[in-house]
């Protein structure tokens, strides 16, 4: 029994019974031609922060000059409580818009494993996401500990058993995507943050796929720490300033290793020794970057207006469309489903596997359909809830049919993929 | 002999001889009221960097979506090489843009003491700027190490005979501001560094307070790292990232503690183990700041365009200007000189002590001079080369006078600080 209908008529009325369809015109789209199924990579344009970051740079920069400082210096925690309220599940004070991914998961990992003396074994899998796996390997083997990677099926994603049979009692923190980068597989949040802590770890979740697409309940699941990005679903531009999370009750327990000016209690005493500031303050590095934050507000705000809710709604049943159409179009070609079936357990990307996925995936570019490669062989599919309608999918589909079914994509050389995870 | 006239129509005459006056209209100036000293706090804003910016916004991000990262992938190297060439006498891939100062002063001095093991010594001196003290500290305290601070004169800054008695067989790194945050004293690099180098260790310099203001000769005085940021004269923008130095025979032997996947060589292989790429990326951490990173390819030009050597030359003669008045004016009122008064042994910043320092900077504030207070009792004035003018120094230099002399300061309750270094 399928849902859906394979007539393009059918996706343009689902489209007009979208309730979020009317946020595609908060969006920068100069180019009608583009079918953009890369936002869980960089996601587009909100018109509202084109229009806040030219006031920001000509008034509070331009005008203000340093005068500005006196609200910038707020940005990061509003920012960050902006996360929390429309996206997270975190009431005030736990987030902080700052620094990278990467950088936040060394200095989360680092403090949690400094948390936890006579532990020595920080667990993950092997499908996290590269700069996870890395920073992990590379605080673990900094700090004479051990990096337990839990070997994982990856099209369907860690599971709670996975980490069940990983975690011991030399276990100081688990770390985790909680929406896998490749599969879109969606990780058992509440089950695997009990198992943690039953084992006595904390619980360090990754949100950089989830943040915006999926309602995600870090208190009331509670979770330890988490770090994500703000350029995907969250639309805050490219190379934007990441989030970390920090439970209220930890922030003081926690000690980080970049000791930072940004972090000192009593900055401008510039005194002689570090004191970091009680609070999620305590977690900033360096000066933080005024603009990207500016921008992470502006996305958090429009997502909070259209509800994770909805947004969770739709875009399970966007990522269920394009199954349905590549089920019955592209499995005959070739193409077999990389990502959980179940629309509970997923995301909002979609894997297609395909021996000739790399050169696909740029004979759709080049018809303007933007999606993404990713090794060994993989097309990844990503409709963000709040700017893709069910007609471009169900067009995107169309032409992945149409460049395997007439072998286009033999014009094209070799692999290609995309800078941004 | 005093070189100046005290008259403003003199200070005027200076500036009609300037051959950087006119460089004053490439910046955003809506408030013609304002007297800005504080370039060295938060550069202004050049017009060239709002355009590209707001094109940047537009038409790259809006328009270009993913696909703008095959070019913006290039921009952090080719921003430092950029800065490199034009500010930083650094032969080209040798400079990334990229994260905080504090951050890459934590990943640079982790990576100098993995590599002189045995070495349990970092140095630097008691008046370097929070961040690097406190982050060393953090640095030397994870890693068994010492930090060994310098006791310096506040208003002279370090001499490369201090530097010699705490330099010996023990010492991996000696990390020091070329130009101090607070008196503006210039520190001899190629001297200091030469020390440094004859007791074994590396040397790293802060060049937050000097690039862009004081030429820079990375490569001639055989430096082995730096740090900097270019909020400041570089004028990049409010948080816009920092850049770092690492001299090219050394980037293969150093292996910084963040491993981030965008230091990962073949990236999209996205592999098991992490390996550094060879070269500058491999200090990469995380995805890089696009737009803060575009500011600072403009900034750079923009001096570059300037030549730092006029940029050099007029910032010696308006600090100069600027004490030669406060000679005449200020001293009389209780001011004093916190600052070496050679023009060669500064940057392009100068302190003036009073014991009232602090309200006589809010004073200031209201009357449109902005400067900043800094603890315990100075008014520091940073008229950058390439926005100020010596009429602007004179009018300050006035205020400053004139609200000493009224007590003007007294409507005033307390000491206050704008957050940027």
């Amino acid at each position: 029994v399928t849902t859906f209908s394979l007539e393009r008529q059918d996706a343009r009325l689902l489209d007009a019974a979208d309730p979020l369809a009317g946020f595609r015109d908060r969006f920068a789209r100069d180019d009608p031609g583009i079918i953009y199924l890369d936002g869980n990579s960089l996601g587009m344009l909100p018109l509202a922060t084109a229009e806040r970051l030219t006031r920001l740079i000509r008034d509070e920069w331009g005008g203000g000059l340093i005068r500005s400082w006196d609200h910038w210096i707020d940005l990061p925690v509003q920012a960050g409580d902006e996360l929390g309220r429309s996206l997270l599940g975190a009431a005030e004070g736990q987030v902080l818009v700052t620094d990278s991914t990467t950088v936040n998961l060394y200095k989360l990992s680092r403090a949690a494993l400094g948390a936890r003396p006579g532990r020595r074994v920080i667990v993950t899998d092997d499908d996290n996401f590269p700069t996870d796996r890395y920073v992990l390997a590379g605080v673990a083997g900094g700090q004479d500990a051990e990096l337990r990677v839990i070997r994982t099926d990856m099209d369907q994603g860690v599971t709670a058993a996975d980490v069940r049979a990983a975690v011991a009692g030399d276990t100081a923190l688990v770390s985790l995507s909680h929406v896998a980068y490749r599969s879109g597989a969606l990780a058992d949040m509440p089950e695997i943050t009990r198992i943690a802590h039953d084992a006595g770890a904390l619980m360090l979740w990754d949100l950089c796929h989830s943040v915006g697409s999926v309602p995600v309940d870090l208190d009331g699941d509670g979770a330890d720490l988490a770090v994500g990005c703000t350029y995907k679903y969250v639309n805050a531009g490219p190379g934007a300033p990441a989030f970390l999370y920090v439970r209220r009750d930890l922030q003081d327990q926690l000690r980080q290793p970049v000791q930072g000016w940004f972090s000192q209690q009593d900055m401008f005493a510039m005194g002689p020794a570090y004191q970091p500031v009680p609070g999620i303050r305590r977690f900033f590095a360096g000066t933080p970057d005024v603009l990207g934050i500016a921008a992470v507000e502006e996305g958090a705000r429009l997502l909070g207006e259209a509800g994770i809710g909805r947004l969770r709604d739709k875009g399970m049943r966007l990522t269920g469309y394009l199954i349905e159409l590549a089920d019955a179009w592209l499995a005959p070609l070739g193409f077999a489903l990389a990502s959980p079936r179940d629309p509970g357990r997923r995301g909002s990307h979609v894997c297609l596997r395909h021996s000739e996925a790399a050169r696909i995936c740029q004979a759709l570019a080049r018809a303007g359909v933007l999606a993404d490669f990713r090794a060994p062989d993989r097309l990844r599919l990503g409709p963000a809830p709040i700017t893709t309608s069910f007609a471009e999918v169900w067009d995107a589909l169309d032409m992945v049919r149409q460049i395997t079914e007439n072998q286009v994509y033999q014009e094209f050389p070799a692999a290609a993929g995309a800078p941004a995870g």
